[in-house]
């Protein structure tokens, strides 16, 4: 029943052969993979108003449009940047196995562990922009916009969790949609406006922001600069993805970043040139790109198409990190950097392990930042443009150690996206410093001890595990081994005798082992264990506290039980299994218990030997009377 | 630590010869036994008038006095009956064994199911009753009744875990504070009316009940008795615990039957006395014991100690069920009617799991019923008194079979026993069907059908476990059994190794067995394999869904797999453990999964050999370089 539903949520298992059936084209891929970027166009024009106009007030709208051409030229450089790492590393891995490849491990993990920050913000921020953008549509959802935005992480992961291609099919078609719609409302937008044929604009949220009159200084617009920095996030996304793509996946990969190139230059400029004419003012309950839509299209059908679409594309966004977040971490995994289990597929073919922990760390922030977008916006750029740098870095290292046809212009082209996003960092760094990229900039150097932590573990386990090749040959498997067995037990039954049936034929050397809680208790069992036709010795412990782990434990440390040390001993516990699952609350399964505690000492191998009850099916109470109580005799 | 603060908060374990000291004499017996029924003074009075006033008005002052004599009389019969029962029936057990030897099981699961809902209801009731007493002297504190209800069960159990005679010491004080307080209420109130002394009764609650002017009907004043009723409750408390009393126990049970009828008749029929002249009316904020405290003694330091002693007897009363249910209850498991775990005792002695499940059941009543003592009184005596009717039957039909000395005068008073409470139970059952009771008509029926199919589970298990004890000699145990021996690897290390050496002195029939995820990939491991010194096979399965437990099915029921239908086939799983749980989460624990899994498969024994892993001490994380990475090779 919850195996079905299960299956129903998550769809049915896929084979291992079906991994490559899994890819996309550009046509699907493109929208999967670059929504992030895209959507920052819902946000980012947005942010950099919330760092302006409470300082500078309408000084802003001259401003802001200049900052967002700056954003614009090192998007470009980003692009070209990462097409070459495409080129590059056609299997995919981004800023982590650049910097692996070309700077060493210690940069690697620093990169890693910063795309991996930027990852978990790039959901909680999405999602928390995504809710907005409904609330804008929809304002009595305001209060529930915690679980709201919670839901939607579950849904990604559901959709996740079913698998590679049907997520770019489920999810692109929005995508598109969102970037039709905008498209749509700049054309309109900057036709109104060109005609002079403009709608009043709302202006009653504006009264409520307190105009600033502060200078502009370049603090202020650094600032600014780097809230839009937002809207750069997720570009490596399809760098680090090229083998999700079908073949030839690095073409197919260029030709996806030229794609989102173009729509992030159409959109984010598209906007920012509408904010700007219409003179959006960023407040809680009313988006800007919503306030634009208002003014352009009125309070009508298309406004709300907007909004739709602005929640579904930043949903789509946070399923960017779900697409890349773990198959990165199943890199680092493979390298020894993170669990193991991460780099397990599911039963879909997808990483389940990093979907889910992914979901868990984005909730945990969506509800401490109580679904903020613009509180979480402080933390999101630096991590990710921590690990753009590395990634460059590592490029212009790559192409001078390579040196083959036209590295320079190459080298040339990192080297700029190094030095700009190195100055990203630095700008992000310093002024969101106090507002919350300090947390990202403690976390990550946390993040590299706790990895290098993990490393050092599977080495030193897979030190105590190794056995040379050179002495493999010399075990002697033939030297017998001495087995003991012994047997705890409560009464004689079919299932001791089972038990005892089975350890006897497996050495002479086997033990019953009873606890009596007082003495005497017993006495009724040593009379039929004498019935059996065995030497197997009988041994009876008194325990006080009724303890048999205690006695088992002391018993077999005790010189009276004849192993040496270092002999491993078995514990054969029989143990009966009931046919529903209900019954077993009649029992007490202390051979389940006595197993675990029993796991706990270094030489004992604990054997389970299980006794199936078969169902029974009787119907009147009556024929309690008539079943032999074969207890009371 | 958590185990050390297990213990600090429920004590050290007892050692099993400690079952005597705790036990007591009839100056500790009787408050912790008689406190349910002494303690009915502070609701039993006030539920008649509950029952009264809102129909006849005034007239109830006039009423409630003769039906408190009634219900008065019927616990001098009790009282009388009951000490019967202790004389007969020196180990205890109450109703449910006096039933069962007389009348038969199925009139002692009646009982025993009646005895446990009136012990779930005495601890709800009065847990309730003492959070009113509470609440009357801080009226603040009304909001928070169902956690301070709540609260109170919890210490409860904490008490009682802790053991026996130790519950009695922390409980009796209290109860005894209590019986004087109630008097001195009682002389100085009949005092200061003897000589016109009195203060103003405080109206102003009264002044809220709309007076009634029904006539005065039969039905109205059954169901005022029914009400009273409840003050009975309790009194089967010291029949059932007669062993728990210091020897001889029968005497000392029996002195205690007469301490509490005078303890009752003092004060009840003495509240009952000021709350006619008073004229106390009963409101859910202010007791009717408050309202006459305040009468007597002003709101001086007297009525604080009234209202903290009724709290905390009410509390006791509680705990006489905690004394009470889970004896009960293991004489019913110990019978097979319920399940066995409650026949056990815990460290500190007692019947630890009675304890919990009790505590579970009163905590979700209160929370139900959000902790109304009028609510819960309606369910309450129905169940009670059914057990004492059983009884009581159970007595008569006792001296008729025994007819010793006296017998004539003893059936005598257990008939009238029989025939009162009977027609209590008939009284109760109509006048409170509709406002609860029917729920215990209901639940009882169901209790004694699941009793029915516990001991129905428990002989039908016997069954196929038995091995009758003429066939025990004719077991053979030089039969040679033959093993097989399936080990699940990896890969080939130190684990593998230890755990082929141990199967291989087993027996030849060793099997390695592993699972690949594509072709190939087992390819080194197979390699390894040919240069160990061996013949022990290596199966490789490869296996679309990497779904080692499905392989291993399959291979098991394979015509490939030597093993004939029945034989045992012994699953080894090496199992490495780290030596900090943290490091467990690197981990898979395949072993594990693979150990629950195979257990489902009838014919599986299933071995965990543990293999632990050293603690390791690395300080630097530079050492990461310096370990050789076996793995890599």
């Amino acid at each position: 029943m919850l195996k079905q539903l299960f299956r129903w949520i998550f769809g049915k298992s896929l084979e291992n052969d079906r991994i490559s059936e899994e890819k996309y084209n550009v046509f699907w891929g493109m929208p999967i993979l670059a929504s992030d970027a895209i959507s920052s166009v819902a946000y980012a024009v947005e942010e950099m108003l919330w760092v302006l106009i409470p300082f500078v007030g309408m000084a802003s709208f001259l401003w802001m449009p200049r900052i967002a051409i700056a954003i614009i030229a090192l998007l470009l450089i980003l692009t070209f940047s990462y097409r070459h790492v495409v080129e590059a590393y056609p299997n995919g891995g981004g800023a982590y196995v650049v910097a692996k490849e070309n700077l060493g491990p210690a940069y690697s993990l620093i990169a890693g562990a910063s795309l991996s920050v930027g990852y978990v913000l790039t959901v909680a921020v999405s999602i928390c922009a995504g809710t907005t953008a409904l609330i804008s549509a929809v304002p009595a959802l305001l209060p529930y916009r915690v679980p709201i935005a919670v839901l939607f992480v579950i849904l990604l992961v559901i959709g996740n969790v079913r698998g590679v291609r049907e997520s770019a099919h489920i999810f692109s078609i929005p995508t598109y949609a969102f970037i039709l719609a905008v498209i749509s409302l700049v054309i309109v937008g900057l036709v109104r406006y060109a005609t002079g044929n403009t709608l009043p604009v709302p202006l009653a949220p504006m009264q409520e922001i307190s105009f600033g009159t502060h200078p502009v200084t370049l603090f202020i617009l650094l600032a600014a600069f780097s809230s839009g920095c937002s809207a750069l996030t997720g570009v490596e996304a399809i760098s680090n993805a090229v083998p999700n793509f079908r073949d030839p996946a690095p073409h197919n990969a260029k030709l996806t970043y030229l794609l989102l190139a173009a729509a992030i230059v159409v959109c984010f400029g598209g906007v920012a040139s509408l904010a700007k004419i219409y003179h959006a003012t960023p407040n809680p309950e009313l988006t800007v790109m919503a306030q634009i839509s208002l003014a352009v299209f009125g309070k009508g059908i298309m406004f709300y198409i907007i909004q739709v679409t602005t929640t579904i594309i930043l949903a789509m966004a946070a399923n960017t990190a779900f697409a890349g977040f773990p198959t990165l971490l199943s890199i680092i995994a493979q390298d020894g950097y993170a669990p193991r289990q991460m780099a397990l597929r599911g039963h879909r073919l997808n990483y389940t392990n990093g979907i889910t922990f992914l979901a868990l760390l984005a909730i945990l922030l969506i509800i401490v930042f109580e679904a903020d977008t613009h509180l979480l916006i402080a933390l999101y750029a630096i991590g990710v443009f921590v690990a753009f740098t590395l990634s460059q870095t590592g490029m212009l290292v790559h192409w001078f150690r390579l040196r083959n046809e036209g590295w320079q212009y190459k080298a040339l082209v990192n080297g700029l996206g190094a030095l700009t996003t190195l100055g990203a960092v630095i700008i992000v760094g310093v002024t969101k410093f106090t507002s919350g990229a300090w947390i990202v900039i403690v976390v990550v150097p946390l993040i590299v001890m706790l990895m290098y932590k993990i490393k050092q573990h599977y080495l030193l386990v897979a030190q105590q595990l190794d056995i040379p090749n050179d002495t493999l040959s010399l075990i002697d498997f033939n030297n017998p081994h001495r087995h003991h067995v012994i047997i705890p037990i409560d009464s004689i039954n079919g299932m001791v005798i089972k038990a005892l049936l089975y350890a006897r034929s497996m050495t002479n050397d086997v033990e019953a082992f009873h606890v009596e809680p007082y003495e005497g208790e017993a006495d009724k069992l040593k009379r039929k264990w004498a019935m059996l036709n065995t030497e197997i010795p009988l041994i009876i412990r008194e325990s006080p506290y009724r303890d048999v782990v205690g006695q088992l434990t002391e018993y077999i440390g005790s010189e009276e039980h004849a192993s040496r040390p270092g002999d491993l001993i078995t514990v054969l516990l029989p143990q009966f299994f009931v046919s529903k699952w209900y019954q077993a609350l009649l029992h007490n399964n202390t051979s389940l218990f006595i197993a675990n505690a029993m796991l706990n000492k270094h030489n004992v191998v604990v054997s389970i030997l299980p006794f199936y009850l078969a169902a029974y099916n009787v119907k009147k109470y009556q024929k309690v009377d008539d079943i032999k109580d074969s207890q009371e005799e």
